[in-house]
């Protein structure tokens, strides 16, 4: 039954190796809770969301902020996005290096500037201005992530051909190794007490991505779209297909149609894995509080805080639930 | 009668200087005849927008290439966007500086990377690999769009509070001065023989904008959108409006109900307009060849060319034609 408040996070579709999926799975309940106790104690969707994906990307599982996939030249470039539902107003940061929390910096580009999107050097400029502190590099890099470049990156290689090379060129459709190199995007949509809805994304991209590469999560109603009359959406997966389809608008068109969460969350993806052969998972919320956590990928960890319970999964078709109180998962 | 090929082109929306009426029509006549004779050679449709963006950023007139407005430290940074709507490909560049032709490294994105959008420093390397020269930052500033500058800026103001002051806050509704100073954006979309659509857009951004800042060109289903199923949509504004409402993709979810490109165009803006206090412009192609120029700003300089027929106007109701071949205007 739905209800109100109502938060859902996730942690990135793709395939998570079986050593990392019990830490991915307790980080999500755990931001999952984070969240919901923000909204239970009266705060705005958009606060509970900050929160969540604040939470997430602390947590060096995920590929967001500490922990994100590095560049093919080793550094760390990320973006992310807020999205308000009352106003549409939104805030994002693409390509930013140095900075612990992304989200943080989007919702200050949202609240302290008439833009939207801020960018690179530009993005780390307002980032001074607003206090927000620089952080070493390698304090976003965890050794997982490191190991993961190496394994990756041909040292000789040059770099447009390395990319044109690594099974993403347009034509070849996304496979699991390639799915793999894209896990951990981390995302939260909420709907508050009031009926307020807001969204967050933020990830490190896509492994040995070129530099300056902007993916979906920087790109409004690609990588984020909130709207109090209808609902938000925050996906992960492939963000080049996603981008193609702008797959957040696309799943709330099919929401002002008439579909439910679920049946407009999985009608976004059949599209786009039918016409770009993209692969991918959303988190999904309606002003009443109804909610999805659907994907195409092998796996998306993923939790939802509604009444006095935890919803959980990781693989397709998983869905566990446990009281929200209880500080301990299965 | 719509008929193929055709193609349209707009040279941006806002309050045009009656002193710069002239040429601005002029400008958009001369690229439309650019691209429609790129189609009547047998170019496709990507191969025709490229064209009639790259004579539109070559010309001084507008603000994009050459011409483009100024950033808040008197540089220039320009955006631009390709879409194929065979495959939903599309490549695009944020931020960037020092490139005579943002449009075709858009298409270079688009055709030699697996990305769809490179930033900055980023876009600035791969033009370097992609042998695409660096020109002088000087030969893209125009003694008009230095003039604009030094007008606006106040070079004791705090750039954050400047913007925030500009009249440019989401509780402020746009006016005259605030539209006259992103007048300029350019596009173009069109369908060639064969029934595949592209588009195309291009942009020095809005005057004395923050260091870094993305507008909704860079931004698929923002800036530009097209799909061979459907059509395409290049439009012009208030980037930061037409990002809230995702202006192209949502003209073309409306074609995609049943209205037409003249509807779906005057629906998409009416929602801007109202939504978010946006106004702005679009040029729209649907696969039969019929299209549409529509704006709720006080003028969009606009051309079609379709048959033997060249058609344009600037303002509200304006619709002249002449013959294609006429090289002469009113």
């Amino acid at each position: 039954m739905p209800s109100l408040p109502v938060l859902v996070v996730h942690g990135g579709a793709g395939h998570i190796p079986k050593d990392r999926a019990q830490i991915s799975c307790a980080g999500v309940r755990e931001a999952a809770r984070v969240g919901y106790a923000c909204l239970q104690a009266g705060g705005s969707a958009m606060d509970a969301v900050t929160e969540a994906v604040t939470n997430l990307e602390n947590n060096p599982a995920y590929n967001a902020g500490r922990g994100s996939v590095l560049t093919q030249h080793g550094t760390v470039e990320m973006d992310a996005i807020v999205m308000d539902g009352r106003t549409l107003a939104s805030g994002a940061v693409s390509a930013v290096r140095r900075i612990a929390n992304p989200v943080q910096l989007a919702r200050l580009v949202m609240e302290k500037t008439s833009h939207l999107c801020l960018t690179a050097e530009g993005a780390s400029h307002f980032a001074r201005a607003m206090g927000v502190p620089e952080v070493p590099e390698e304090s976003l890099i965890t050794e997982y992530a490191r190991m993961r470049w190496r394994k990756n990156l041909d040292p000789d290689a040059n770099p447009v051909q390395c990319m044109m090379m690594g099974g993403e060129t347009p034509s070849a459709p996304v496979d699991t190794h390639d799915t793999e190199g894209k896990i951990g995007t981390v995302g939260a949509v909420a709907v508050d007490a009031q009926g307020n809805i807001a969204c967050a994304t933020s990830t490190g991209g896509m492994l040995n991505k070129m530099e300056g590469r902007v993916g979906d999560t920087a790109c409004i109603g690609c990588g984020a779209y909130a709207d109090n009359h209808v609902g938000a959406v925050s996906p992960t997966g492939h963000g080049e297909a996603i981008m193609k389809v702008t797959l957040s608008r696309l799943i709330l068109f099919y929401m002002e149609q008439g579909k439910s969460a679920q049946e407009a969350a999985d009608q976004g993806l059949a599209y786009m894995k039918d016409r770009v052969q993209g692969l991918g998972g959303v988190v999904v919320v309606d002003p009443r509080g109804d909610w999805a956590a659907r994907f195409t990928s092998a796996q998306m960890a993923w939790a939802a805080a509604q009444g006095d319970q935890l919803h959980y999964g990781l693989y397709v078709g998983e869905h566990f639930t446990q009281p929200i109180t209880d500080p301990k998962g299965p």
